[in-house]
């Protein structure tokens, strides 16, 4: 099969990251396709810039799915998801959400490490609007600023495992989810140093991705997730106008 | 005051209506300033076309706030509000928001009377965003395909009217909110037929954004309403970029 | 436009905080009345002082309300306020409420200072019963015995500072509520010197009072929030009598 | 063990309906004394009289409590249950709290069967405030004005047998609860008429009363249950102010 | 009355603590039988553990119920409890369950205080799934592996009434509940010593079970505890077998 | 990989449709192995049943467990999931949370459409039990007597296809799940015929399962799902005492 990951982040090594990890986490016969964001911002952490990354995932989206089985969001807070996935006709998934949903599978309750204090706001909104708010323990970050988002590994593991431990100690976690696509990879190479199973965004999300498109379902024909109703648009590009729009003025 | 009244669907019929219902919810000092999205789509009733609408009041925004002392955002659904209350310095009011919280003050449980079958549940994950889902007695829509959106009042008064009785006899409302800014209007001129006060989004907006604006509180220098971090930014535009990199890589 | 606030604590030195705050809340043309409950304690903390306030706040409405516009009811916890909508054919107005609210339409989860230890318990469920517990980041409290109410914010000012620091660093608060009538004013002198707006109950109170009137909604004629169904009362003096039994056997 | 059980509401006719039923839950060594609101609406049905109902049942457990065991606040909605709790140092019990803790030890969801459309919203709200909304299936009620309120069983008997049969079939429920001091005694006669359990609210409240004293815990010195305190008041009569503020201005 | 107490752990030095408690919370006319679980773990901390015992308590119940009023199900965390529930025709009482609903009766918030760190999570989710996590303040629990589960009272008391004070002042609870059989007795000892009512499982199981009987409820002809439909069943004993399947394939 | 899938229910003709099901929903490199409980009921419908079907699954699975990458219980509403977890080392997945994980990837809410009126509340504390209850549209169900268990799909299904229409339409749902292993392979034959993705258990446990494989997660050493303390039990058999007691007395 074949993904389209979308980083909707304007980082290329923020996107390397995600690449390195997704590699590790496909089946032989899948392919992928790397992304990045062509406006927006180095890293997300905020609802407005969610905002922004959402919709130029939204850009890439509808340039390329046609030669797709299922697209990742590959940024934690999943910009855009459930806009991407009611106007997409394949599989659409996004970090947060597969890590979530897989940390469920394994325990009670999950916590989240973060790689600011800024962005825990934002995430904790994101796993509300999932219904999810009662499974989630807390959510622990890192609380200097961010110098180099591609090193962020690097510069602050010792620090991550350690929020990690008390997530697990103090706030009942069962299972850890470390957030963000600057930390894809990081949980494959601390998971022994953990006490409970770590899990990684864009290897959940990979994961899921498989899993949506062995599953084969059909794609709504009724219900809030099918395409939007036919009606005028304007100014958003043949693609993206043929998904929402379907009568583009502007044509 | 000023203020800068943003309508993000694209259609100029409804940013009539809804500056015609907003000059009769101004106090005497009060300037109203109308923008519509220059791109996106003629009526917003989804995820997708709300993140669009986001986006493009995000830019009007972004250009224009310096003169104003507050934004309404003028889209039952409230597209990108909580993104423009993050990075601007004066208040930003929401359409379902302010109708929401003004009905929370008139009765216990209230209803909202939609426009269409397919705009209900993005209403309802808008209402349960902001923690209100418990004071949703039901959302009731019209069901049949909207023809002439500058037209839905006239051709579909009376049925609007028969769903909000439905609403307070069957469900429990004590408060009605008929949603969506082509409906600009429509309260002001039914109220007396409806059994219990029948709010219009754009009033409430109105009115609270110029409360907002009376109440002179602080921007915040903390949490996670205060200007996002610096960052790297691409192809954004001066204006936002001001606003949300502030490194402009494009600049 | 008339407005009546009363203050169901027994207090004067209290009116006299509430009345310089509402004072500088209101437009030009609005008019105040202060009224103080004739019985009750000097500052209401519990739920059983606050049912004697709220009696004694409906027995002050009963009586005067013809001449207003609307009506606040100043004791934060918002004694009686349900019970007064439910009677007043005018807008009925309380602090917490209206000051939670407010504090939603300026960010994500808001904080309440207060001035006891005791008086959380309350305030808790009180803002639980409107259905917003889930936008509360805490409720932090002086911890000393409370000797001069009408001195609070003289003896305790710094602390009252410190307590808000705190919530929006520990718990994640985006705005903070300087809670009770005491503290009324507190909030305009602190403003600069707090991380993020700061509201107090009273402003937000006189604000939005001012806003209900201008919506100018409808007297409900159904549901849970129209005058309570004729039936015999008695011992209620005359003007209650004619607003909840309408049948006094006592007459 | 002596129990003191007060009717908030006004009617003497209820008086008697709710002694009936009382005295058949009783055990052998268990004293019954009966008290009637001296003040309030013949039948509350809503927010602002359960207000009044409640202060009056204040005034009645502050008067005579010193002489009791235990004492019911005998109304369906539990006017001032919590406030009366809160000073008194002798269990309280109220007849909506005893009957859905009841109803939660016999099945999963219950429903309640009420005697007008009026009264459902604040019994919506009582069972909210408990923390059971999710334990409520359905509330459902008469539709037609009450004439005689000491008649409601045998006018409306049948009726209230078919909506209990309904809530069982439509709703799911588990359990019924027969709701209203006027329907005190109807379950036991038709409870081999229901589907599944009927529970009275008055005999729930009597065996929830002799099953607190049984446990004979002790009365609180910290919390929010303990006593108010000490702070001066006015206007209450001795027995409250004794119990409220222990400071009276007015002795 | 006669009622039948199921110990569902193994440990018969636990059956004695419980069986002390429960003859101490009788009234002269009732009649105890103690019953130990045949097979399982000595002392339940866990789900797993939890299950087998729920399984092992109900097959006691199937043996013995002939000649029972009702049965308590006495261990913390309610092993088997709402399936016992179902195929019973008498009432059956579970110890967390009944400490939680005697506690709403006592105060707003209340917290647990266990004996090990591991067994909190199964106690909280047995009390979400009874929908009361709202008015859960905490559970804490000693940490330092279990010696002599018979001996844990004397070993860990004064660290026991620490941990409940902490919850009072820390928590916001206004009840405490010393959970768990082994602690059987501990509330009445020490409740001079706690600044709030301190509840032991087991009184409120005894009480609440004699207060089940008192009620005399129906046994459900419908719902989702009246007894499960006939089905073909086979391994489970003929009593068992009676009651789940009642067309025993193995007879 | 290697999985074992565990039928709680007795039926040996429900295990040959999961196992017809499971075969199409597996990757060539993955081996089915099917065990049906030795004791229970032939289908379970209640929590009775499923305490039963919960145990047996437990000795199954001890039994067997190391020569297996994961296990699959594989009955709706998860007999005994949470259980078997805690104490494998391997990944443990149930029918009903991998439908509802997944329906959550591919819509906002979902409805289960069931094979009996008696499985819904059970169903539905299930779901409720994961959080996901706020995602639950409605449970719809058969409303006639259960002939043949193996035989519902030929028997019932065009009545089944109609539930599904009716939870779109009225209930919101934005997909569909067909709930029980009696169903299982159904979805696949009808998708066409249903307006939205209609997911089967059997296909999303399996494929959940591979996946929980794939992700390679690290047993937890600490949290409330790393292995029970141990602890002396007996009367468990050697393979369950092994994994709960570690020092079986019976040994």
């Amino acid at each position: 099969m074949k993904l389209l990951v979308i980083n909707p982040n304007t980082s290329q090594d923020v996107t390397r990251l995600i690449e390195a990890e997704a590699s590790r986490s496909i089946r032989p016969n899948t392919e992928l396709t790397m992304a990045t964001a062509p406006f927006g911002v180095a890293y997300i952490e905020t609802r407005a810039e969610s905002l922004i990354g959402g919709y130029a995932a939204m850009q890439i989206a509808a340039e390329h799915y046609q030669q797709y089985d299922a697209i990742v969001v590959a940024a934690f807070g999943d910009p855009g998801l459930t806009a991407l996935r009611e106007i997409m006709p394949i599989p659409v998934v996004g970090m947060t959400e597969a890590a979530v949903l897989s940390a469920c599978q394994q325990g009670g309750r999950f916590s989240v490490i973060a790689i600011s204090q800024r962005i825990q706001a934002w995430y904790r909104e994101c796993i509300a609007s999932y219904g999810l708010e009662g499974r989630l323990a807390s959510i622990r970050a890192l609380d200097e600023p961010l110098q180099h988002i591609g090193q962020v590994q690097e510069n602050q593991g010792e620090r991550l495992i350690e929020l990690g431990r008390r997530a697990v100690e103090e706030d009942g976690a069962d299972v850890l989810i470390l957030a963000g696509a600057p930390l894809a990879g990081l949980a494959r190479s601390v998971a022994d140093r953990m006490p409970v199973p770590a899990l990684d965004g864009v290897t959940c999300a990979l994961i899921q991705a498989q899993a949506m498109v062995d599953m084969a379902a059909q794609t709504p024909a009724a219900g809030s997730y099918t395409q939007p109703p036919t009606k005028p648009c304007q100014g958003l590009g043949a693609p993206l106008a043929a998904l929402v729009g379907r009568q583009p003025v502007d044509a």
